[in-house]
């Protein structure tokens, strides 16, 4: 019986370690690109929230959670996730660009 | 001017709207795989919380996240999230199932 269980769970388990690893990189990558678009903004004083952007970006990433039967609940935390910390990101670098 | 900008921007914003597609794929895949788990560990009478495996789990990525270079602060706030959601989605089933 142990092992049957074992058998049926490990695997499982090596996906979910895989799919976290891939989730980092992946976040990883994503803050590279809003840390450089913060730069930008920085640069030609672009404002530091779109909306129409942020707009836009809700409806696709929605749409998209949709077609991926992603918990609604959770696709909702993940959408503020995304905002919130490209906005932090954008302003570390206006942050640092006005002390230097 | 006007023009460098966005030859500069547009790219950038490309990118994280394509990981942003990828980590919605990515975590809607994830929690597939959590739910399984969870119908598993109802079906075999297994605890919900398995604390040697967190464990692990959170010195593994927190060293992939290091090696990523992922800030730290996000880091643990995704930690949480990925042990807090899989520890919803196996109650989620076992209450389910608990009401078959």
């Amino acid at each position: 019986m142990q092992e049957t269980i074992q058998n049926e769970l490990v695997p499982l388990q090596m996906s979910i370690d895989n799919l976290d690893a891939a989730l980092v990189c992946i976040w990883a990558e994503s803050f590279r690109c809003t840390q450089a678009v913060g730069i930008l903004k920085t640069r030609y004083g672009l404002p530091v929230i779109d909306s129409a952007r942020e707009q836009s970006k809700m409806i696709r990433v929605q749409q998209l959670a949709f077609d991926s039967y992603l918990d609604p609940d959770f696709t909702e935390k993940f959408l503020k996730t995304v905002i919130k910390e490209g906005i932090r990101h954008h302003e570390e670098v206006a942050d640092k660009q006005k002390t230097q």
